[in-house]
């Protein structure tokens, strides 16, 4: 996961444009995605998909013919979806396009104008003293053109078409927690499960940040209803504590299964509620879609020092984080997968599980815990509860609940309620 | 409001009678009201409008013409509803018509025989030592006759027929606190929603406790399906803390409303669960007609050692408490007005702000408040979610969300759920 | 009751036979019981009727013909259903079938082998040492045949068909509290009820455990929708506190009611959820039969030392515990009696109690607790709310709201809600 991260890193993403293209690709050589191009100019329920941007070069150079500020240094330099410009202008007319981070002179912020035409350049604030008096001259050759907004997913077909779905963004250019880590961390999962004949289907996205969940969604729409739990996993390399957010209800299975999780796993962890900022969790939540997707991040979206700014860089996330993370959506997918509600086919009194084998036939002694499992699950196999729920009653492991059920699916004891 | 309750004073109210038509017209001078009469044995629910009660004298004399108690110094001198008496009777006879107040002895008590033929006299305790060995000329020139039972009311209609009702007791002789406190507070309340265009309708009625409350429930039943929010307003002089007292169920939109402004509003609170003693809470909460009317006092009935007896006077209630109570009650019918509960016209993902001029084009920066409050309500306004549960849920000012929503109904981003 | 228990203490009972049949013909004496006999080899749900077990003889002697263990000396040192054996066999073979508590030397274990073809015996560990070399002789006179189970049953009939039912099992040899407590406390319970016309009807039970309950389920299908609350009483007799296990769903009138009667008779009370161990709450609360059937024990089975050990022997019961325990089951019986709930049949405001004797006359005193519980009754009177929700909700004793009830009942102003 890393190593796709250090190859990622220094590729110029937007929310379109070829970095994204340049990117997917390089996960496709993980996970063979399938690749979308939405054209610019469809709309998207509320949004038009904008004009696709693409930048060559861009800098600042004094009177003296300096170069301040180069793009090949550094992609963060200049405000993504900048417009083009080649001008010469005076320090007051530049410095309303200039951006720094006062408290933290060392470091380029990261700056967008997706929306309004614009342009401007971002650095470190330190570097300011190296304009004086001017003019200087401006270039910035990107292009905003008609082309397409891009994003990649794949499936992995399960027994049932009910779905989980696995969503982050790969819109962010050099940032490496936000959004590299995310990308690596589900590319890997992905490909882990690529090689399993699961229960649900899995789906994963990369996609541009709120313009490509809104269009992934428009051209989606019969998949929404599939959704059967989701989770938007991005921020996952640093080495803060996860932080999980719930479903807009707060009451959903993902709810359950993902606080389960990191309970069980005894990692750092933080509860919170849905609100409706951060990222695409939003538009999966919106009250027209309402797909009861969560989101799962380490330290979230603002609360690090280093967010959006040139200190997210590769010293920043870490290997052994990456992995804790992968550890954690594994188990959220094996909990998924065994976390089914059951129908006791045997419902009148208890079954007799002696003749069947499942039970001590001396009287008086203790039944041992997967017995004891094996009686939760039956009395509890109302169509009402799930195994999840049944282990978070008893008491019992998870994994010893699952294994008592296989044992009575076996015997015929249970039926899958659909 | 101080001087409204001066001028009411003197008169002696109860539940029939003059007391009653002169308090009305004085309130109707401040807003008015139409004034209605119910006639003596008109059949309402399971009781019977009474006889009307009018006094014109009422005294004690001792054997040497002595007056020891006069009517004309305090109207609480008698039991309201006292029969008509002219004798001359002994010690042990007159005694058991006496009521004092043995650990208050300059207080005179307050006492009423609606229901049960009788008559009494109240008096200080102290002033028993002016009675000798008698025998005793006692005289209450009162009349019970066939008339009428008399409320007022004042409807201010709004842009919905769905109501807001304010009740209030105008049964008590010289009682500040109770119950002209309450009189005084809701005239003015009515007075300045006079000069409002709200969107709900607004019903004031001034009645009689217990048989008042009655018979206008009795004649009023088709208005009952119409109470939307209601409040018995009564108590509301003294420096004690505001007790809110919930509806029956206690899950009403006023009982959310009335504890949230009270909380916000930083007063001194106790809240309690409704019970089925106390003011007119109690017919409007009864099974069968089920109205959502809690009922806000400062210290309630019985509670307060002035309570019933002639020391709740001019001094007991001060304009400063009067005027604490008019800006809360004033404050419950601004929110109950801005709460509404709307529904999101464009709620497949987040509908573009930014294109409206909803929202600020350059990402990276902090969304304010007002824009953290329009992602709220759009979030929520699912039709189940009203905007004070959007204030209580995204802990952001009930004000800056009503204004947020301004700002979507404009650009057509809501509409009212009906 | 204690003379009960002494009565039946030396019967050897097991799941079938003639200690069962003897047992239940004693109880009859107390309270005439009808007698139910199950045959072997029926089909009771997923399980059959086993063969009945009876056994006249059984004894191990060593080579010089010492008795080492003899059965007449105690029902406990044969394991029950143990199949018949005369045989003589090395200590090597012997002792896989010797039972022993070597923690407690001189206690005899209880151990059965109802499902599995076996023998063995149960004796102190101290009377290994009695054991020496070999061989022994072995004999046990048992005889496995084609038989019936027996158990017994009382109904009482009440105004409703609507039915309690009291479960125990008879299943147990020689001890004490588990089982003999139980069938003593539940006889004379139900010896005293038919002295009563009560309003409920009454269902007793005395059967073997889990055979003997899925037998009576299948046998009585049409019954179970007509129980109303049902408690498996057992293990009564010892000092230890009230246990009381919930129903499966913790939410049935018998879990208010018997939590209401332990909190207002002050036991010491352990409140526990459902779980599907135990006794045959399991039978009653499996999801196919679904019937509102809760525990009430003192020390649960398993958590005091003497369970299932010849130390639950005359001793360990008590005359004074079980006294508690019948009073504490009489009271659950009078609150299910009383507990009922009502429509108010005046719900339109507040009837006029005045002018049906309930209610003093004189306003401005404290009306009294009974027509304080009068003013609730009617207030919640609106078939959502039981009498026993109404005190609690009131905080007003159970007795003097049924009391109050009563009251309105006698004025027309209550109708039972059906």
């Amino acid at each position: 996961m890393y190593e796709l991260i250090e190859e990622l890193y220094p590729i110029c993403r937007s929310i379109t444009g070829n970095g994204v293209r340049q990117t997917l690709e390089r996960i496709s050589q993980r996970v063979p995605l399938q690749i979308h191009e939405v054209p610019s100019g469809t709309q998207v329920f509320d949004w038009t998909v904008p004009r696709e941007w693409n930048i060559e070069e861009a800098f600042i150079d004094d009177a003296d013919g300096n170069r301040l500020i180069d793009f090949a240094n550094h992609n963060l330099h200049v405000v993504s979806y900048s417009v083009p410009v080649d001008k010469v202008c005076t320090w007051d007319e530049l410095k309303t396009h200039l951006h720094t981070l006062p408290d933290h002179p060392d470091w380029i912020p990261y700056r967008t104008s997706y929306y309004k035409d614009n342009w401007g350049f971002c650095l470190a604030h330190r570097d300011l003293d190296r304009f004086k008096a001017g003019p200087f001259r401006v270039c910035i050759r990107s292009s905003l053109t008609n082309g397409s907004l891009t994003y990649g997913e794949t499936v992995i077909p399960g027994a049932t078409d009910r779905e989980v779905l696995f969503f982050n963004h790969v819109c962010h250019p050099s940032l490496c927690n936000d959004n590299l880590s995310g990308n690596a961390v589900l590319a890997e999962l992905a490909s882990r499960l690529r090689e399993r004949q699961p229960r649900l289907t899995y789906r994963f996205v990369w996609a541009p940040g709120t313009i490509g969940s809104i269009s992934w969604l428009s051209r989606n729409q019969a998949v929404v209803p599939k959704i059967h739990a989701g989770l938007v996993a991005v921020l996952l390399g640093d080495a803060g504590p996860f932080h999980y957010k719930r479903t807009r209800t707060g009451a959903e299975e993902i709810d359950r299964v993902v606080e389960f999780v990191l309970a069980e796993q005894g990692v750092a962890t933080k509860l919170r509620d849905f609100s409706p900022y951060g990222y695409d969790e939003r538009q999966f939540n919106s009250p027209g879609i309402a797909a009861p997707v969560g989101r799962l991040t380490r330290t979230p979206n603002g609360e690090y020092e280093q967010y959006h700014s040139s200190a997210d860089n590769l010293d920043f996330v870490q290997p052994d984080y990456l992995e804790e993370s992968l550890r954690v959506l594994e188990r959220v997918v094996t909990v998924l997968e065994g976390n089914v509600s059951y129908r006791n086919t045997a419902p009148h009194c208890e079954p007799q599980l002696g003749k069947r084998g499942l039970y001590g036939s001396t009287g008086g002694t203790q039944p041992k815990k997967r017995e004891h499992a094996m009686l939760w699950i039956l009395s509890f196999s109302d169509t009402q509860h799930s195994l999840l729920e049944i282990s978070a009653r008893s008491g019992i492991d998870f994994d010893v609940v699952r294994a008592a059920a296989d044992d009575l699916l076996a015997a015929g004891l249970l039926e899958p309620c659909t």
